[in-house]
């Protein structure tokens, strides 16, 4: 604890503020020396040496817990996409007590803030006895799942100290997706516009997200009309489904609201009869293939009395008469978007713990890093 | 709704009430004709022409909505431990509107019970274009889902008029092992001790359901002891993490309470915040691999003064000091058991939601088919 507290707060009243409105560095800190948006390139020094056995892989198989699974999840959409590899994210907790299959040519991919996560920890060591190739995607540098994997990436965010995870997550998606863009043109399964347009939007995220931070006040006050809720549910398409769950996961663990999260779809297979005209709905509907879909499930949501908070991409009109509540983000590439619309969720959840007189950085019941199984 | 009048509830107060407790029949109409514990076999008219495709398949993606997808999920377990072959399961509704990848060698199983269910048709008149296999598991009998199908097995289980499935759930889970234990046999992934195990298990569950009816009294009154509180958790590992999905959405659906279910290990990475002397936490740990460490979670919730409700394996003392409540089934082989464990988590829901006075049969907001996308 003498360390956690010599560490600064930077004026900061809580360190989960801090670390959300660092994001703007610590995401371009892990892109540096690695994305070079003038070159069109992106260079990995634990990537490079491998890259081979990515472009050649028949599965990749990520392992994660918690806020690193949901990273997991978006890097699911995003390799299917770019490398056209079948991914299967697994909670490393259920992996591990399985007979799990692992064949030649999977690539295991164990993503943890700590490096010390118990359970992805055990499932590593278990999958590299098998025989797999482990690649690690961690925090903190020197960790345990660092030292035993075989090849990886920082993610080069610092050290984070509010239990919530925040830039770690961001971090965690940005390495995922540098990764997949490289392995993508590496393939040969995207072109090279399409491989220079999304090093060029994953360049962009830093001032993007600068610009989200800009409207913290605007969210305070959403949080603030939405403190007392005794339920949210958070919906999403696509590849910011795993944002609707990771929103879900911040406010529940700082403020103690029962949110969940779900695929905007499955919303009609029951999680609908939930809703009254106490219950706001998060949607995260920014401009993408999914929108119009998303839009008519808000409308849904809407014609039964819920309250409707969306994140939306700025200057969309749609959801204007609709939503009580709207979260702008500046626009972006579908795949490189959820990078940004998990920033106004955590500031929501931020916002509603604070609201509520909680203690947003050591939330009750819950440990920085679970170190046992 | 003259249709549906006409069909008899059978001296019962509720379809669903009815369907439930039907379960022992419907389980053996399910089974009858395929599954024969007397000389060891298993026959299925829809599946024998098709086994090689199944024992060579190089993976099995499961397409469902809903309940039907929980089906889909204990199917991924079961097949990858008896069939060794790699299982994703997929939100039909998030699989149809991504661009997914589909192999040759890949076979696709859709799950409906009414086999109309418009993002799973969607999704396989999507991968049938690409050149797959579509294996379907419906109960309608010249359903949409059927007729698209290059071949399946139905579910038998009769109609079902309760929006919340229940027996039609059941019935997946019985043909969906049937198929997972046939294959693993066929392929030499299990041996014959093992197969005739199984074969066994699974001829006894019709008896094992009806025991466990025989209980709904009890399950009646702890229904009434927690039908108060605002939310409840629901936890699982392996083979049971599903039913802890389904037993949550039950819940959610009859009783619009908010209920979650998550993989137990996952409670520590947040969820284990919500937990206070007002939540209570059903743990569905039927004696398994999994049985010493889901006790271990369920100490950390009593140590939080969470209120543990637990189904069992009948004469397990182990959760007796701890648990609030238990809800006792017959032991069975651990694949087996999801069959028998869900049961209990229906009446729960089913009195919970009937204790409050709602429309069990016809839950504000739901449909029982979800025809539109």
């Amino acid at each position: 604890d003498m360390e956690l507290a010599a560490i600064e707060k930077g004026g900061f009243e809580h360190f989960m503020l801090k670390e959300i409105v660092e994001q703007p560095t610590t995401i371009f800190d892990c892109l540096r020396g690695r994305l070079d948006t003038k070159e069109g390139s992106i260079r990995m020094g634990g990537v490079d040496p491998h890259l081979d056995r990515l472009t050649k892989a028949d599965r990749i198989v990520i392992l994660a817990c918690g806020t690193s699974w949901h990273a997991g999840l978006v890097a699911e959409y995003v390799f299917e996409e770019l490398c056209r590899i079948p991914v299967e994210v697994e909670y490393a907790s259920e992996f591990r007590y399985r007979n799990p299959i692992i064949r030649e040519g999977d690539v295991i991919m164990a993503v943890s803030q700590s490096g010390e996560t118990a359970d992805t920890l055990v499932a590593i060591e278990m999958a590299k006895r098998q025989g797999a190739f482990i690649f690690g995607i961690v925090n903190v540098v020197g960790s345990s799942i660092s030292r035993l994997s075989h090849a990886g990436a920082y993610t080069h965010a610092g050290p984070e100290i509010g239990v919530a995870s925040t830039k770690a997550f961001t971090a965690q998606l940005a390495v995922l997706m540098m990764i997949a863009i490289k392995v993508g043109f590496a393939k040969g399964t995207i072109d090279q516009k399409r491989y220079l347009h999304l090093v060029s939007e994953l360049g962009a995220v830093p001032a993007k997200v600068e610009a989200i931070l800009e409207s913290k006040d605007q969210i305070r006050s959403i949080a603030e009309t939405f403190r007392d809720a005794r339920d949210f549910l958070y919906l999403g398409r696509g590849y910011n489904f795993p944002i609707a769950l990771e929103g879900a996961l911040k406010l529940k663990e700082i403020s103690y609201i029962h949110a969940e999260g779900y695929p905007a779809a499955e919303m009609k297979h029951g999680p609908i009869a939930l809703v009254d005209e106490n219950l706001p709905v998060v949607f995260v509907a920014t401009k993408d293939a999914y929108h119009e879909k998303i839009l008519s499930n808000a409308q849904e949501i809407k014609a039964r009395k819920g309250k409707v908070i969306a994140v939306i991409s700025e200057g969309d009109d749609a959801f204007s008469s609709l939503a009580d509540a709207t979260l702008p983000v500046p626009a972006a590439d579908e795949l490189i978007a959820p990078l940004l619309s998990a920033i106004p969720l955590q500031l929501l959840a931020y916002y509603i713990g604070h609201s509520k007189g909680l203690d947003v950085d050591k939330p009750r019941n819950l440990a920085k890093s679970v170190t046992v199984e």
